[in-house]
């Protein structure tokens, strides 16, 4: 079994967006700039921002922290989203989730220029990926592809078998591994909660990609032998021996699946790194990409 | 076996909307219009169109039929394009494909206004059918649901293959098929020329929509003993024996196949007039939609 280091390919990754700002200050273009918006003060929340920001820092680009309050109208956060897609000095943004109840996610979705959707969710993001146009595609669907081609998995007329149809995973997953690329090319099964017979499903997968937010819901008995095994859940669990008072949970049973597959990504350390990467490179191709939206 | 009849319940959909124009004709209010463009002399092409403008006349719709010369310039067509997004008689307008070569038609379908894209295949569009947004559905997936719909054919949790991954119909079917909707809630394999066990899959399917493009392709073997199947290949295969010297073949092998399933959409009258009153179905609702695009 070998271990799918989304860390340490992420780190690579950073590495040569922080080259490449380079010559872009040495060219004297225009660095990129990413803007993210916070409302309230929801503790996951926190840390993937402070996060996205601390990744801005290393690789050079600029990068803005807008916090709101959680009660903040829909309408004025509406406003400061379109603050934001007016700014020319602004790339792209994000606007973390989840939102507070009052406020309707897909609205905000809506609001955000195609332009700057370095998050990859509004419509024109999903279709351009779904008819294979250029566009931002959503930062973990776009990291998995990356971790598999960057060590060369194989996946043309491979059974890929994806659990879970979420908007922001599942389904874009499913729609890049079936397409006409590399990686891709692979006959894919999406299943999720109306399936009956997952575990069957899954033991059919030669590259099985989870992301059901369940904490260790595939076991090694449902794992072929040989398989390569994507596990996208992040799930922070309860854990009095941790100083945080809990710990990152995967979807996949690490300890038992290990012994059956012959890659698999850990958790942390696997796909959430590559999706922290993936929003980086989306933003350093956005100055290219707005020419052709 | 039962026949799944497009025909005749095509002829219902457009019975209901040709009872929805005399009512909308009642209260003074806008009768739906919808606009074609034809480029050149293509004879498939002819009949497509002359079929969209006769559905209009059956129902009540006003309808225009723009003719364009094979050799026009695709900056000219672009124009004729941006006359009908601003043309507010106009719900909505399809461009007839496929186009001469010297025009790039993603560069067409991406000039076509989201809020009159009836055939329903910008990235608007599609992005919007994948995140469950109101929107329009290309016509033959959503003849396809329409079809299983209205024969209560239960899908969920079931296994549905689509054979073929087009981007206007086989990507789109297994996304409508496998999110959380009636039809809908199955689990969804979608199969392609990269396949490399297509038979075997296909064997597996409780329902199967094929759309490859190759007559006669799903034999007998290749299926279930008591599968639902949507044939939606519809390929002009030289017969001396008829009139206009052809015949329209499916993609299924209707005699091998016909014994063994459940159910079964003929060729022609199947998926094909779902299709085209598909057409009518989204031009219907264009004046709704607009205000929610």
């Amino acid at each position: 079994m070998q271990i799918l280091d989304g860390k340490q390919t992420a780190e690579q990754i950073k590495a040569e967006i922080a080259d490449e700002v380079n010559r872009i200050k040495a060219r004297g273009g225009k660095v990129p700039h990413l803007a993210a918006i916070l409302v309230g003060n929801d503790g996951a929340s926190e840390t993937y921002v402070a996060n996205k920001v601390l990744d801005c820092k290393q690789v050079g680009f600029d990068s803005t922290l807008i916090r709101l309050p959680a009660d903040i109208t829909e309408q004025a956060l509406l406003d400061h989203i379109q603050q934001l897609n007016e700014n020319s000095d602004i790339d792209g943004f994000i606007v973390q989730v989840p939102l507070p109840k009052h406020i309707d996610e897909t609205r905000v979705t809506l609001a955000i220029s195609p332009a700057k959707d370095v998050d990859g969710f509004s419509p024109a993001s999903v279709g351009r990926m779904c008819l294979a146009l250029p566009t931002f595609i959503s930062a973990t669907p776009n990291g998995v592809m990356e971790l598999l081609k960057r060590y060369q998995i194989g996946t043309a007329g491979k059974h890929c078998v994806v659990v879970g149809r979420s908007n922001i995973v599942g389904t874009p997953m499913s729609i890049l591994m079936s397409r006409n690329s590399n990686p891709g090319n692979a006959t894919v099964t999406l299943v999720h909660s109306r399936t009956p017979n997952m575990a069957d499903i899954c033991r059919t997968a030669d590259i099985l990609i989870v992301a059901i937010g369940k904490p260790d819901f595939v076991t090694g008995d449902m794992v072929k032998e040989g398989a390569v095994v994507i596990d996208v859940g992040i799930t922070r669990v309860a854990d009095a021996s941790k100083a945080s008072g809990f710990r990152l949970t995967g979807d996949v049973h690490f300890e038992s699946v290990k012994t059956k597959c012959a890659f698999i990504t850990p958790v942390p350390g696997g796909v959430g790194p590559m999706t922290r990467a993936s929003l980086l490179q989306n933003t350093l191709k956005a100055q290219a990409l707005r020419e052709q939206l």
